[in-house]
This record gives structure tokens, sequence and C-alpha cells, in this order.
């Protein structure tokens, strides 16, 4: 007998990229910030880790939600902070999901999708990109509670166009997630959508173009009234003191983040290049990372990297096995994947 | 319309004691520990706070584990670490608690524990103390599949017998969460019923004891059974880089923190004998608070404290509202707190 739920029993966990805690290795395969983060967010955290860490932090958030709300231009009730956009996440599919109710989202995406449906007795609805990772028709489910779209999407790269994500919130009798973790190295954006929709709800990180995927720093931005609930589902304290003098600091940053972000996209330029000179087919990514399909087979480049210690990521999935994902790390680790790709391929 | 669950909508949301963002107050409504943490701590987080900030945390925080199950005597897969014992409380709601299920937790406790319940549909059922706020006969209910106990209860830092959980324990089909934020300051504890059952989760927080509310670190001690399967509903990233570091060095300062248990357990003997004098009816307190009931309405006392910018904690609630919780401030603070209410009471 198991005291668990049987949704929880069944499941299977998500599973994140590796973190090995040894080094020598490069790291190209959870997109994090090959550049470290603004010098100010690094002095305001050491300056904050006193004797006060003895103190709860500011359950609101208050002022971190204020200087986000000059970022993104909204008002501050229209932001919410969580510990990571997986917390946000995670209290998106609380507070709109009932067991059974529909939730949808595309395939290939984020995989964590899946395990908070799973997680919540949800019924997941999966619809497949087109094949050039477009949104199909049948993103519209009039049943849907809940429809995640990531753009850029993650792991392909590929963006949604927000005309038509205007379109499926405007149809839409459930909430429509957004989700723009990398959302700083593309040419768009959802985030105007949340002052015409009261039902959108778009997320952003910090982990990615702010260089914070250690301080786990994630928002979500929608109406007040979408705002207003989902602060009833958030755990008081989930976002610590350091996370808060962090995440203030940063949001003072986001000059140094824009330049981190354009070498990135630059960087991205130069990656796709040469893996096309080697006979990969890459596709049109918005997002730090590019999926590539090599002329071999990719869960074999993905092991002879990773003896040459050069971690990428590689499911054995449809539509993604015939591929790798690579994070744009600096100019020096891509051209070390490069030349260690040409050695594998040359075989 | 609104978007949310019919559950969320009409919910009330958890309501932590108050914050203040600007200076000046005595603080003793959130049971924070008036000593700074350890200096080991605080150097470990300075030193931590770096260019390593854009790497992920480990999700398994597979040190942290290893340091705890040395310190509680257990293996590290009895171990999971929580954003704060909070987000172990919500695991344990998500892992075993479906629509419609019965969740069995005391009144008066801890608030969370409905807000929790509420927030996953479940049912809950409340049983009361008894006079004296022992366990009651009716705590054990044959379908429940979680029952909370608080020990030392919050907010009237009174215990549970451990012989008495232990029965309630074998007795029971469901899942029993040991709730031991406050434990520390206590001459007992729950924790070898993680040997002999299957079914018992040992909660423990640094919030208090180890001076780290800011820092947001929570343990839950199990089964391995148990906590694998927690695991799977455990964001992966829960605990940011910080943290982990934070952690991991308050494990290696027991000795400090049963230093300032000690000053605390002192102190709090001091403010009962002071209070008891100026004809307070004081529970005796295992926890770093105390709960009394003073010789005139509680509700005025505590607005009246707080004019004198003295913060303690009232709620307006049956068997609370002839009482105040005064958390065990330093000596200094507690000195200007029985001075104050001495006036107070001479009107």
């Amino acid at each position: 007998m198991s005291y668990f739920r049987d949704n929880i029993q069944r499941m299977q966990p998500y599973v994140p990229g590796e973190q090995p805690q040894g080094g020598g290795f490069i790291k190209l395969n959870t997109n994090e910030n090959p550049y470290p983060p603004c010098a100010k967010v690094v002095e305001a955290l050491r300056a904050a880790a006193d004797g006060s860490l003895r103190l709860y932090p500011d359950p609101a958030c208050a002022r971190v939600r204020e200087r986000a709300a000059e970022v993104f231009g909204v008002e501050p009730d229209m932001v919410i902070i969580g510990n990571g956009s997986d917390d946000i996440l995670t209290m998106v599919m609380r507070s709109f999901v009932s067991e059974g109710d529909k939730v949808v989202f595309l395939n290939p995406s984020y995989g964590l999708y899946s395990v908070l449906t799973n997680i919540q007795n949800g019924r997941e609805h999966v619809v497949e990109y087109t094949e050039d990772f477009k949104l199909p028709a049948d993103i519209h489910q009039p049943d849907a509670k809940l429809t995640f779209i990531c753009s850029p999407n993650n792991p392909t790269g590929t963006v949604a166009a927000p005309g038509e994500v205007a379109t499926l919130a405007e149809k839409s009798d459930g909430i429509v997630t957004v989700d723009e973790a990398y959302v700083d190295f593309a040419d768009g954006s959802c985030l105007d959508l949340v002052h015409r929709f009261d039902n959108v709800i778009i997320l952003r990180s910090m982990s990615k173009s702010y260089s914070l995927a250690g301080l786990r720093i994630g928002l979500g931005i929608a109406a007040a009234s979408l705002i207003g609930g989902l602060m009833k589902v958030k755990d008081s304290y989930n976002v610590d003191r350091l996370g808060i003098v962090g995440a203030e600091a940063a949001l003072a940053c986001v000059e140094n983040m824009r330049e981190n972000a354009e070498k990135i996209k630059k960087d991205r330029r130069y990656l796709a290049e040469h893996l096309e000179k080697l006979g990969f087919d890459v596709l049109p990514s918005q997002a730090n990372f590019v999926f590539a399909r090599p002329p071999m087979p990719a869960g074999a480049l993905f092991e002879k990297l990773k003896e040459r210690k050069i971690l990428v990521r590689y499911w054995d999935l449809p539509r993604l096995s015939d591929g790798i994902r690579i994070s744009i790390g600096t100019r020096h680790e891509l051209e070390a994947l490069i030349a260690a790709t040409e050695e594998i391929l040359a075989g």
C-alpha cells in the first residue's frame, strides 16, 4: 500500500539537466548565462548577508514589485514574485486547475508543464507544433482551463507570434500563460497583452538573461485581478531576504543584462553558422540556446561530447531525439564545442 | 466570472505577522530569534555571493542532506530540504491529499494548515485541544489521509507527548506530520518515530533556533519511501545556491544554536514569572514564545503595546482572543515589554 495519491505514485518526476558538482565541464546543457551577474547584484548580496537574516523577508516583496513595475511598464499590483518562474507555474496550476480539468500545452516544449499537471491531477492535452514549430490551429481548446505557451520555446528556440497568442486569449474562456523565460534574447514579446486581456499571465525569469539561475527569481505579470488571487496561493515567504535584495539590484542593472544578451545573440549566430557548415540543421532560435540536428545520430553525438567533458542536452523523445540543445556559452566554449564536434564527425 | 477555482475564489489567505519595513519596533510578533545567525553562516554566504550565482543550485541538495543526516542520526535519503518548512508542508499536502480527502489538525494551531487544505480543496476536520492543550482522543480519525500535529504548538507553546503521537501513528492509515519548527526550545522530540513508522514525517526549521528566518530553510525527515515520493513533488530548484550554502554552514554550528536556545529558554522563564506577577495566566511553553492571558482585554493590550512600538501577536479567534503571543526577544526587549505592560495595566 502506498500513502501517496495515485497520480503521484504513478507519475515520473521532472528530470533537470545535469548539475555536475565537480569541475572541468564545459556546461552547455541548462541554458545558464556564461557571464556573471552584474557586480552591483553581488555587492548588494554581500552587504545583505548579515545578522538581519534572523528576520523574515517581506512577504509582499513590495520593493521588487515596484521596481519591476517600472521596468515592465505596469502597476506594482500587476506583478508577483516567485522562487524562480517554476514557483509561479506551480501557483498558476494550483489556482486555476481542479482535478480532471484540461491543461493544454505543446509538444515539444518545457517538460515541467506535464509534471505540474500530473501533480495537480489535471488532464493534460498535448497539441503538436506544426512542422516548422508554429502554433497549430488546435491550440485553442474551448474547455481548456489553462494553456501554456513557451515563447521562445524550450527546447526549440522558436517563437509564437504575439498576434496569434492574442487571438487565442480572446477566444479562450481559460487562462493563457506565456512563459517568456528566454524573451530577453528575442526580438518581440507578448507583454503588452496583459493590458488587453484579463486572462493572460506573462512569466519572466532572472535565471537566464540576468545570470541569476542560482538565486531563483521569477516574475509573473498579469491583470491585478489575477495577481490578487495568485497572491493567496503564494507561500508567504517564498522569496528569501537575499533573493529580494538580489532581484531589486538586478532590476537596476537592465543595461548590463542587455549587453550580455547582445553578446549571446551574436554568438548564437556564430554557433548556428558553424554548425550549418558541419552539416547540422539548426532551428531559427530566439533564445540563449539552439536546437540543432546533426548529420549523425544525436544521442551518440551527445555521449561523445560528454566523454570530452562537454555537456549539452539530449532527449530520447519524439521530435527531439534527432537533435541536441546547445546553450550559448562563451565564444571560447563554443569554439571548443565546434572543434570537438568536427573531430567526432570526422570519426 | 472568475477564472479561479471555487475553493481559491472563496478562501481567505494566510495572514503572516506584520513585517514592518521601517525601524524602531520591538518586534516580538513572529517568533524570530533575537540573536544573529552564527558568524560562520554569514561568512559562508558572503563567500558564496559571487559569479557562480549564474549557475543553477544542486536540485538534490545532496551536501545539506548528508550533513543533516549526521545531525539527526538518519540516512541522507530520509531527509528532504525545503524553501522553509512551509514549502515541505505544501509538498506533503500535494503528495497525500486529493480533492475531498480528510485533513485533520487541531485548534488552536498554526493557521497555515487550514489555508493549505483549502488550496488543495481537501476537507478539513478540526479537532479541539483539551482544555489544558493536550491531544484529544478524537485526534485519531480513521479516514484521515493526513494529520498535522504542531509540537511545540504554535501559538500555545504546549507539546504533544511522543508516546501519544506514536499511538496515533500506529493506529493511522494516513500520514502523521509532526511540525517541530520550535523543538530546539523543548525538552523532547518525536524524531525517533521516523525509525519506527513509515507514515510519520518530522518537520524542522532553521528559521527560529538557527536565526535564519530570512534564508528559508526547512527540513523534512521520514522513511526513505516517503522522502522518495516527496522528491517527485518538490520543485527541482526550490532551495537556491545561497540557501544551500547557509544551511550547510548552519548545520556545522549546532553548538552556537544550542547556546542561543538556552538563553532563550532562560528568558522565557524570566518573562513568564514577570507576567504572572502582573496577573497574567501564562501557558507552559516549550517554544521561543509564550501565550499569556492578561488581566485585561487582550486585544486592547495588543493595540496599546503597538502604540508604544512593541509588536506582539493577537488573534481575534476562539480560544485565542483572550491572550497574546509574545516572542522571546533579548532580555532588554523583554524588560521594555514588561515595563510597558505594567504601565498599561496601571492605566
